[in-house]
């Protein structure tokens, strides 16, 4: 399945969100992500970035997509983050 | 079609942005609203985030779809924003 997932943490989680989501899915944007993943992978990512968040501050969306037939996507200003572009950080 | 709008802005441009996003989508996460739109409705939202946007420091991320039958949502965290919240502005 396809899964975006953007997260809005507090700063202080911002980087251990981040590398939790690069390990399963690619940066597009800045609090966004996205890829194709196995059910059991998205568990996995699923259970990490709950660990790694304060639920009473954080707050992670994530749009599954059994198909991407009917997406498409569009961008303005900043093009997709290119992977080694990690100076925010 | 069915429109999720992220966005990753410049602070200062933040309250601009969302007052547009608004106007047309519902806000249910701080940086990320959805809903149905006509394309011309979704041509005008895009427009007028276009002219809010500084496209050297700001990236906005729109997914269309076609259909939502192969989509499902699942969040962490905090709930989707009531659109009375807005005391972060």
């Amino acid at each position: 399945m396809y899964v975006i997932m953007v997260y809005d943490v507090n700063v202080k989680r911002v980087v251990k969100v981040l590398k939790i989501g690069r390990k399963y899915l690619e940066h597009v944007q800045n609090s966004v992500l996205e890829g194709e993943l196995s059910p059991a992978q998205y568990k996995k990512l699923k259970h990490e970035v709950s660990k790694a968040i304060d639920p009473e501050e954080d707050a992670v969306r994530f749009y599954l997509l059994r198909s991407t037939r009917y997406l498409s996507t569009e961008e303005l200003g900043l093009p997709s983050r290119p992977e080694q572009e990690t100076s925010f950080l």
